[in-house]
């Protein structure tokens, strides 16, 4: 797939990750090395049922990194960023295997939600650069809000 | 759950950890801040399938900090540090939700392996504290090895 996030948004990132595929069970790359991820602060995970809604969440300082091992996220990103040269882009984009594995970096300050699009619950995991603070974290709901995109239209 | 590996192996831990529901699907945490690991060096996932072993490797650099979010895994570890006051010990342990969903510590300098025993694919996530270098890895056979332990007679 084409490691782009199109329409691109200024600091968000996709990189392809290694799928090493054995009789056992495949061996999945995710973070190796600071260098990828700038700071360590948390790992977790976030479990999405089919057809469910998480949304809508901005970071105040915390950058995202996340992967999807297991089902398929349908991801929304909205950039309402003042400074942002990208202001106003609303990007959509799907992670899962296989052709879809790649750490997907959003920076501070994006508005972003998903869906999970596969026909049993999915798992993101997601890698940031500091330990969870919710008074960095910011929610608006998941319809009604100022963002240009229906949730009830997504795939 | 009892947070204990049984019998303890010298620098063997097993963390609980929150598994947090929700109604669009659960949260759950893994490792928070570098004091949880030490120094951080990788994440990765190693897929089980059904009733597949993976087995034996030990490090002779490298920590390991396993979960298991999605399934359930049976692992084995084996003490054989010729200075540890555990040497000579095999624990036997399940890793998996809701009941134990834990972070398992394994210093390096131990063997392991596992099994998965759910009925379908399971998924291990590794948080280790230096990136990965085939060098310091070493693998033994499944069957025919010089550990105590039969995976034929194992759950």
């Amino acid at each position: 797939m084409d490691p782009i996030v199109n329409p691109a948004i200024d600091g968000v990132h996709l990189t392809p990750l290694a799928e090493i595929e054995t009789p056992e069970g495949a061996v999945l790359h995710f973070v190796r090395g600071m260098e990828a991820i700038g700071s360590f602060g948390e790992v977790y995970f976030s479990e999405v049922h089919p057809g469910v809604v998480k949304a809508w969440k901005l970071h105040k300082r915390q950058k995202q990194n996340f992967c999807v091992p297991v089902g398929r996220i349908f991801l929304v990103l909205y950039d309402d960023r003042h400074d942002s040269p990208t202001r106003g882009t609303i990007s959509q984009l799907s992670l899962g295997r296989p052709d879809a594995y790649c750490r997907l970096t959003i920076p501070h300050g994006i508005w972003y939600g998903f869906k999970g699009s596969a026909p049993a619950t999915s798992l993101i995991c997601n890698v940031t650069d500091i330990p969870h603070d919710p008074a960095e974290a910011v929610k608006m709901p998941i319809h009604g809000s100022s963002i240009p995109f229906n949730w009830d239209q997504s795939s």
